[in-house]
């Protein structure tokens, strides 16, 4: 079964909003059995809307909208719907019932265009928000056998969610018999993709022909592979992944990080939790971003105590002890400064590691001894400090997340070498 | 002058990627007077490859590719782009050249693969990619008067972004006369999409008459407000967006905290800078957030001097003087907790302002009392020390970014409050 996303807004086409609705609907369709054929990005405009979805009902049997519910007039999607399936718009007492509770829910005041959210093509199915003021519309065209259906959801993304999960989804289900598609991912770090296909070339070649899919999915010092497999028996489709996912690993294993959409973060949370481990930050150039990176995991308070971002040299000195003379000779980007900053926040907070981070991140900055992307990340542990340099780039947001990565894998790979150990 | 996008990709469609090349080059053919007309993205599959290609130049003059270029064998735009222009790959002997040194320079061994993305069509312009080993291609059709422009670009977005940049506006420049199109934004924060618009609607009513668009960008908690015109003469253009924004900033400007594409961390770094302030956080629920968002800033560290990321209790007490009365009996996530670290984070770093949040981000640790979302935000300065409520959602990650949201508005509604006082 194909499907297929339009996203509706002038907003997407002038580039001052990122569609992450389209990813996010085809990691669900695809985890449904559902192929994404083609995700378009139109802008708000009558004859687009009616030109992309004649074009989709064309290729596919379920077209996905989203976007261009608001109750301002730039929002056009739910007119041109109505005028495109021939169906007048009425208002609808019970949506503006809830519509009327809501914003009563949240003591606020209706005004007369969220009253006009309520007006609604006649004919067709109204999917509740639970979450807004814009319903989601199910259009249904054809027989039993082979439907033909467009759904309209709203564009703020928590609301697109709840709706799929909890009415499209559903729907699309009992509509349609779909084969089962199962896929898994490893992320890999520290090697590049040219370098990850050459160690695996001969494997690779025969994969194919058992029916399984690998694909790279590269990003800055990571590459995350993913192996997937369709048919019409999950059993088959899973058996197969999985016996794909045991030979990469007995192949390229010592290069992966964490499986599946696990992030670094939540296999640095997942990998300090099981080896009992606590950890605290002293970050400069990073400025709490590897806190941020961790905190984001649900459950990091097992294993994160805190962080002391020293951005200022004279925290560096009060709150991590970091000499003065060092940093006086040394620079704040230093060996010297950044051990001492491990081994300070590690002391003061407790912790069985502690890392740190300073370097310059750009734009500006550098010297000729220390051009912008020089960064120094230490690390303080049980067996001591240790430091590395690394020289990156010169964008000051890819450098930051660069060094967030870097000093996250190096915790993993600290905790592995401990695994080993003790094996 | 109109312009497609066209994103290739298995890994979008698979929701494993979000594309953000798309929204990047749609602001800057948006800056220089091209309308992108429609953005697709589809897999890596040549037929659909050839199909999307002709639909699009079917509609507008210029269509930019990007991805599918990589090295690995799942990348097949290349070879696709070669047979549709009948152009034969063959290998270019400088490319090659280009490539073994960018292999030479980082001390990283070529591989065949890399050595195969010197074979290119025969015929197309080649656009030298400074940053990787996927060259850009210019591939033109049609006369002089109206030629139709085919340019595939490498995935990764700073290969993208820099190719873009050096070669491919350029050259749309050279090649077309484009009419002069100029936007401006407003940030407001505090003030939802309906009220926004209600409290404008009058005038509102008689912009697209002037040749002024609006458009409402929502986010949670903020409204981007765009005015954009466009003209054959770019001072029309400007005056009529410039006359609008006046006239906005008038009827709504008390809700406006920043201009432009100024984010609200890059607007709370000025406004610090201009009042001749400093700063440093708190965090708890917030992990380290507030101060990556500031430090995310060029030179933030005039104002910024440093964050205690205080995760755990002992944290709390021990780096910030938080009471253990206070947090045995109010807990952590309560009023006099915040403020004792609002002011100790002030008083500890020596700053104007400290600025401190302690929550319950979720998705567990909620009670009866104190349910996921319930967050408290204190901030000391030098009037005393405040604290908020807020009550927020039961998403991790939405009540962080939120919570970072309101924090950094707050100063900013402070600083504009010590600005009128002054004046």
């Amino acid at each position: 079964m194909l499907a297929e996303v339009i996203t509706i807004g002038d907003e997407l086409l002038l580039g001052q909003t990122i569609d992450t609705n389209s990813a996010w609907m085809g990691a669900e369709l695809t985890k449904h059995g559902i192929a994404l054929h083609r995700i378009t990005s139109i802008s708000d405009a009558p004859a687009e809307i009616t030109a992309a979805l004649e074009e989709a009902m064309s290729r596919v049997d379920l077209v996905l909208v989203t976007g261009g519910l608001g109750p301002t007039r730039d929002d056009l999607t739910k007119e041109t719907l109505a005028s495109f399936f021939g169906m007048p718009l009425v208002m609808n007492e019970q949506v503006l019932n809830q519509i009327t509770h809501w914003f009563e829910n949240r003591g606020m005041e209706m005004l007369p265009v969220n009253r006009d959210q309520a007006m609604l093509p006649e004919g067709c199915e109204i999917l509740p928000n639970l979450r807004g003021t814009a319903m989601g519309m199910w259009f249904q065209k054809g027989d039993e056998v082979s439907p033909k259906v467009v759904v309209s959801l709203p564009g703020v993304p928590y609301e697109m969610k709840g709706l799929m999960e909890e009415e499209v989804l559903p729907r699309v289900q009992k509509i349609w018999k779909l084969p089962k598609r199962y896929h898994r991912t490893v992320l890999t770090q520290g090697i590049g993709e040219s370098f990850l296909s050459a160690l695996i070339e001969d494997w690779e070649d025969g994969l194919e022909e058992r029916g399984i899919h690998i694909a790279y999915l590269p990003a800055p010092g990571q590459v995350r592979v993913r192996f997937s497999a369709v048919d019409d028996l999950e059993d088959a489709a899973v058996r197969r992944v999985e016996e794909a996912l045991e030979e990469f690993l007995e192949l390229a294993g010592q290069h992966v990080v964490a499986l599946d959409e696990m992030s670094l973060p939540e296999a640095v949370v997942q990998s300090l939790v099981e080896n009992n481990c606590t950890i605290a930050t002293a970050e400069s150039c990073t400025g709490g971003s590897i806190a941020a990176s961790i905190t984001a995991v649900p459950g990091s308070s097992a294993v994160f105590q805190g962080s002391i971002v020293a951005y200022a040299n004279a925290v560096k000195q009060q709150m991590l002890g970091v000499a003065a003379k060092d940093l006086e000779v040394h620079g704040a980007v230093s060996e010297p400064v950044v051990m001492q900053m491990a081994k300070g926040v590690r002391e003061k907070l407790g912790t069985t590691y502690g890392l740190a981070t300073s370097g310059i991140a750009g734009p500006s900055g550098g010297t000729a001894l220390k051009p912008v992307g020089t960064i120094w990340v230490g690390l303080a542990g049980p067996k001591g400090v240790v430091a590395r340099k690394f020289q990156l780039g010169d964008h000051r947001g890819r450098n930051v997340s660069k060094t967030v990565l870097l000093a996250l894998a190096w915790i993993l790979e600290d905790l592995k070498q401990k695994d080993s150990q003790r094996s």
